[in-house]
């Protein structure tokens, strides 16, 4: 008798935007005709840049003869990709990354989930909390995650809260994890790390031999020069850390699917090379990326590109402030969204955050995202995104301001 | 101290596909010039089809307009094209699957590896000898194949040896599996399963509550009207099977990347749904095929783009042809490329089938796959794929006869 991974039955619930959008689908079959505007999970609005269009218009012709056809690719990406990315993402900014550190993907949600294949399920885990789900629910799928507990906790990781007391910024836990999740900017609190902050966990992560898993998928929104893009602008990280970075949020590409994880070849752990392990991770269980999406995402780093991608994102940043400042003026108290494109605000009145989340949705029309999907310490928290377009973003303000 | 999955260290060597990759770079660099055609690894040279093609650009179209543009799409798939699956590729052939046991993804060797994830690691696994290397390679990372002995083999995965002896057919093995992986038309040795072999592996996996995880990535090569085409055309199959389809050879998306998995509403072990575990799985570590691709995909589903694709499909089964052909004159033993791309060759005087692939790629520039990288059982073969242009496996097939 096949038995299953009985893991999966100790997931409370559904995933979390699961669940937003089945009481969003719920309330808009009650109320037909409502103009509902979301802010609620992450997904960009603004259409592809022209450059990256007139790119991958390029990449379907070459699809169409036989002399430019490509079947195929490596499973790492295509060369043409992985040296704009090792150019522009990290030598540009001083950090030098070969291109064969960089593992070119379909997305940063399924590196940071699959990452665990190269891991002992018996590695203690440590997340921020509030976390975005992905790093917790697929912990917890491979068994390091323990028991799901009364307290909505799960028995065998450890929480590293981020509270409005200490600036959201975790503190070093008591007990020492083998594997550290961080994020930033944040998903979804907003808030950065400098680089004397990343420089305190790269060097506790050496001391101890853990694995720091960096996500930097909203790096393109630092607008402060001083904070850091990449964990590898620490000294010391290229023997502790995996990076991720996503095309998603940076250049639209959330339903164009492409990303790509860093893997240093200085880590190793246990004698053997992360690096080496990931690369017999994807290249058996992954086909690569499409090449027509590479050759999309490639288009970035020309001039124009950046350009264009310069100028949504200045779209995006300036919806967070608008966002901001309305709620900010409608008496809320908000954090985020200055170098990053998450808005994190505490519920009226201690709230609970999914009574505030049906509440703007029923009086409001607005779809947000609970905080407590986010983990225990994001209760009386609603996180609020960027992503709209201006008008809506104007729009779901006024309504916010209007009923708070 | 952050421990690795020690299984990974328990693995031999590199994945075939990359091994051989290496031997054919090594060969090319010593022999810069020398024009060496690939019979090898499975992948397509013919073009995508210009209904496919069309839709790609128009899809590309929509994402750089704000009205059309698309940011996540749902996890498992676009309605219109689970649709287009359900209708055509299903109910056609008199088989009723619902879109929401229809799972697009981004191949089916990701989805092949990653269906691991909703099993216990404890079950036991058969597989077919010789075999595609993914199923073996992905259990040994999960722990279910034990230990690599010195005979080639795992310790705790059941081989179902597939020879000349028994026409390729598995047999139902001594031991009990709880998993037991199927591919036909197979991969390596073209071999096809009749509706009363497949009924006899249905009945057996029912009554001992076994999961099929069946591979029929290569059903659009069948010719015989006899032959199945899904294991859901077998009464029975909707409580044991899980089946694995793909557009990469259907419709040459090998580099455009798409695929999908159905998995029963019926079929649950302990109680729980193996469908709504693989829907976790999916929305928690993947997020959806590109937009564009699924366009791409679905438009071989009209009409035009059905007569497009079959005629891609008999051209490649004009290649298999010359191959038997050319390799039985040559005084070869040979089998498969009738209803599958493939052709399962007996290396001439019992040669070992890695120094048949260096003889074939040093003295004829021909690169083969080598049957014992698919398994003990395999050694003594060679697999040839018909997925060449017609000039160059014609030419192939010329220098193959002359040097044996």
């Amino acid at each position: 008798m096949a038995r299953i991974n009985d893991n999966f039955t100790k997931l409370p619930g559904s995933y979390l935007f699961s669940e937003i959008a089945r009481r969003v689908s719920a309330y808009r079959a009650e109320n037909p005709g409502k103009n509902i505007i979301s802010l609620g999970i992450g997904d960009v609005t603004q259409p592809l840049a022209p450059t990256v269009i007139k790119a991958l218009h390029e990449a379907v012709d070459e699809m169409s003869e036989k002399e430019t056809f490509r079947g195929y690719g490596p499973e790492r990406g295509y060369d043409f990709l992985l040296n704009a990315i090792a150019e522009n993402e990290y030598k540009a900014r001083g950090v030098d990354i070969s291109i064969d550190e960089i593992f070119v993907s379909d997305g940063a949600k399924s590196d940071s989930g699959n990452i665990g294949d190269i891991f002992s399920v018996d590695n203690i885990v440590a997340v921020c909390d509030p976390v975005y789900p992905v790093y917790v629910d697929t912990n917890a799928m491979a068994g390091r995650a323990g028991e799901f507990t009364s307290e909505g906790r799960w028995s065998k990781l450890i929480y590293m809260p981020c509270t409005e007391e200490n600036g959201f910024t975790p503190a070093i836990p008591e007990k020492t994890p083998d594997m550290i999740y961080l994020c930033f900017p944040n998903n979804p609190t907003g808030a950065t790390a400098t680089k004397e902050q990343l420089k305190v966990w790269v060097e506790y992560a050496n001391r101890n031999g853990s694995v720091i898993l960096y996500d930097a998928a909203y790096e393109a929104f630092i607008s402060d020069p001083d904070l850091p893009h990449s964990i590898f602008e620490i000294d010391g990280a290229r023997e502790c850390a995996i990076e991720f970075r996503s095309f998603s949020k940076t250049a639209g590409f959330t339903g164009t699917r492409c990303a790509y994880t860093v893997v240093p070849k200085e880590l190793k752990r246990e004698g053997m090379s992360l690096n080496q392990l990931w690369a017999r991770r994807q290249s058996t269980k992954f086909n690569g990326a499409p090449y027509i999406v590479q050759k999309g995402a490639a288009a970035i780093y020309t001039e124009q590109g950046k350009k264009e991608i310069r100028s949504v994102i200045d779209y995006y940043m300036n919806n967070a402030k608008v966002i901001r400042d309305g709620l900010t003026k409608a008496g809320l108290t908000v954090y985020g969204g200055v170098n990053a494109p998450y808005i994190w605000a505490k519920t009226p009145d201690g709230m609970k955050s999914w009574d505030c989340f049906d509440k703007l949705l029923k009086e409001a029309g607005v779809v947000t995202t609970p905080g407590a999907g986010f983990g225990p310490s994001g209760e009386g928290y609603i996180r609020l995104t960027a992503f709209g377009s201006a008008e809506a973003t104007a729009e779901a303000v006024e309504r916010l301001a209007n009923i708070l």
